[in-house]
């Protein structure tokens, strides 16, 4: 008899994009001419730059010639591609990441989500509250929790992010073997200083832990001194795995591409304690489990790379950052206690009222659709996540509505 | 302290295609004005189909401009693709496939290997030998194997296919769990009748068992009494998954496309015996762990549906049903025993020695690079595969050269 991986049940299904959507929809039925914005979605808006679609048309062009044609790519992603990411987004901030520890993807969910698969079970695991679901649900599935109870798996270490401490989590006070972090924070959007990040990787080194950052919203950071990566940190490329991705820097989120760094020197221990190379296991999870991105999609990824794409990239950032401005400015004035939005493109507002409440009143007020707090675990209770992922004129309206149904 | 996953220590390192490597430049130091033909490898040649690169350029366009643009798609693809696949794939032979229940990917190798994440770790699984590796090293990784011994991985029960059963492996003798097949085979290129595969169907409803099936190159089948799916056969829909792919049909070796058909009546059982819903659990997998195939991808698979896609692919089989004919033909001529080629891609040949023997004089002989059978398994020994997938051009050549070396 085929049996199921029974941790899948332990998994909650979410209701919170579900239950969202209910609203949203009742709220038409009732208020049929009332304009709807949705200011909560974490997907982009704005087109792919031109760089980027010119390097792909001129990819689909080489492979629909015989000549030119290229199967089978590297399952760690081609070189050039490789080379340039090293180079511009690691050696050139004083990081000596080679093109070796690279590996290209198809999304920093999947690597965030398959990495752990090469790491023991009995592991245990620390991650963020409130934070993106994936991590957790993730180690739910390989089994590395007990059941949910009152709201939280058993067997996982929560790292609490709350006004007590600017939402920067505390070093858990019991051992663990396995650290997610992710800053700039989704959903909270709160960014790492240099020192704290140190604290996380002492900590790592000490416990022969192992951290595994989550970056994907680096590229926001303007404060030259604030560590756009966890590899800006001495000691860092002993105990750490970084996951990056072109979804939100140069609007890939359709395209599909990311990236991983898995240093040579990482290492994960056998039962004997004798180390093993991270970068050895991972290269062989991705070569039995992975065919490697489509090649038009990397020569996509590596036109961010050039003049015109970088310069296109800049002006993204800076138009979802002046989003993000236009709605902490606004909040802020309105009274409310505001976290990101400025290293980040999430603002994360207290309300204080319950996240569903504060939810409720945007919507039925002023017709704006938020992201409950809660949502993203426990410590976000009472919070709402806005996005600037939307056109400037979309976040000037929901503003104003939101300026007029609340002052 | 952070531990690995110890089941990755029990995988041996392949050593075929760097062994090929090492002999071949062995070969060409020796010899450094002799011509090399690789009809080893497995990857196509020829270039995407013009319909689909069109229809990738058109898709490019619209994610270069803000009003077309998109972002996030569905975890389990577009339903433009998939309700194409359907139709055409499965409607259109008989068989009752629903858009719901196709689920689109970046590879059949990803989802063959992921797949056995939903089901759980004592599950006894049997797959044929010789057969593609990933089925098995997925295994192994997951934990579901004992340590190699003597050849073998123990706890995996290995369906032996050779002269003696025609390369269509027998029932089991001992009850198991999971079973993967895959017709026409890789590597011997053997496919299965209706009724054969009705008897694995038949064994899978008598046990609970749940059947893995790898038809990526269901497309060269050519005699329309052969099932080019499980579905075909009585039944199927409870215990099978299929998988597909563009990769060899279409071209997207290097682009990255593929389906998975998982039907919603078929099902695992938990410990106690009740039924869960794989559909359910890979939906939740995929959801989790996957973020979709590229937008620009899925238009260009979409267009292997239209007129001038099923012209160009019929084209390209045709053209590699070709190559292997002239393979097939030549080897039979010279006195070699030939499986495969006339429904598939690969021929498999006997040689009456070693496979490396069979290989260095191959290479030695005719400069002619091939694959040994013994990399796909114990029972590939004394075989070789040569693939049709190179230029008419190339096949000629070679075929001369092995002539003129072996006769």
């Amino acid at each position: 008899m085929i049996t199921i991986n029974e941790d899948y049940l332990k998994l909650q299904a979410s209701y919170l994009f579900s239950d969202i959507a209910k609203r949203v929809e009742s709220f038409q039925k009732t208020n049929p001419d009332k304009e709807i914005i949705k200011m909560g979605i974490g997907d982009i808006t704005r087109a792919l730059p031109q760089a980027c679609a010119e390097a792909m048309h001129l990819a689909v062009d080489e492979m629909s010639a015989d000549s030119t044609f290229r199967g089978y790519g590297p399952e760690q992603g081609y070189l050039f591609l490789r080379e340039k990411i090293a180079r511009e987004d690691f050696e050139s901030r004083g990081s000596d990441i080679s093109p070796e520890e690279v590996f290209i993807s198809d999304g920093a969910k999947c690597d965030t989500g398959n990495f752990q698969e090469i790491l023991s079970l009995d592991s245990r695991v620390a991650l963020p509250d409130p934070v993106y679901p994936v991590y957790l649900d993730t180690n739910v599935m390989a089994g590395r929790t007990g059941p949910f109870v009152k709201g939280r798996f058993e067997g996982i270490v929560y790292l609490e992010s709350s006004r007590g401490n600017k939402f920067i989590p505390d070093l858990p006070k019991e051992p663990v073997d396995l650290i997610y972090l992710c800053f700039p924070n989704n959903p909270t959007g709160a960014v790492v200083t240099r020192d704290d990040l140190q604290k996380w990787v002492d900590y790592a080194r000490d416990n022969k832990a192992l951290i595994l950052y989550d970056a994907a919203y680096e590229r926001f950071i303007q404060d030259p001194h604030l560590p756009r990566s966890i590899y800006e940190v001495n000691g860092a490329k002993e105990v750490a795995v970084e996951f990056r991705s072109f979804s939100k820097t140069a609007g890939f989120t359709g395209t599909r591409c990311a990236y991983t760094i898995v240093p040579k020197q990482c290492c994960g221990y056998d039962r004997q304690g004798h180390p093993h190379s991270l970068h050895s296991l991972w290269l062989r999870r991705q070569s039995t489990k992975f065919n490697g991105v489509s090649y038009p999609v990397q020569r996509a990824a590596e036109a961010v790379y050039a003049k015109q794409g970088q310069e296109e990239v800049e002006e993204l950032i800076a138009y979802y950052l002046n989003n993000a401005e236009l709605i902490r400015h606004k909040m802020t004035e309105l009274g409310y206690e505001c976290v990101g939005g400025i290293h980040s493109p999430y603002i994360w507002i207290y309300g204080g009222q319950s996240s569903w409440e504060f939810f409720d009143l945007l919507l039925n007020k002023a017709g704006v659709v938020c992201t409950p707090g809660i949502g993203f675990g426990q410590c976000g209770e009472g919070f709402i996540r806005l996005s600037a992922f939307n056109s400037l004129d979309n976040v000037q309206k929901a503003m104003e509505k939101i300026q007029k149904a609340l002052s």
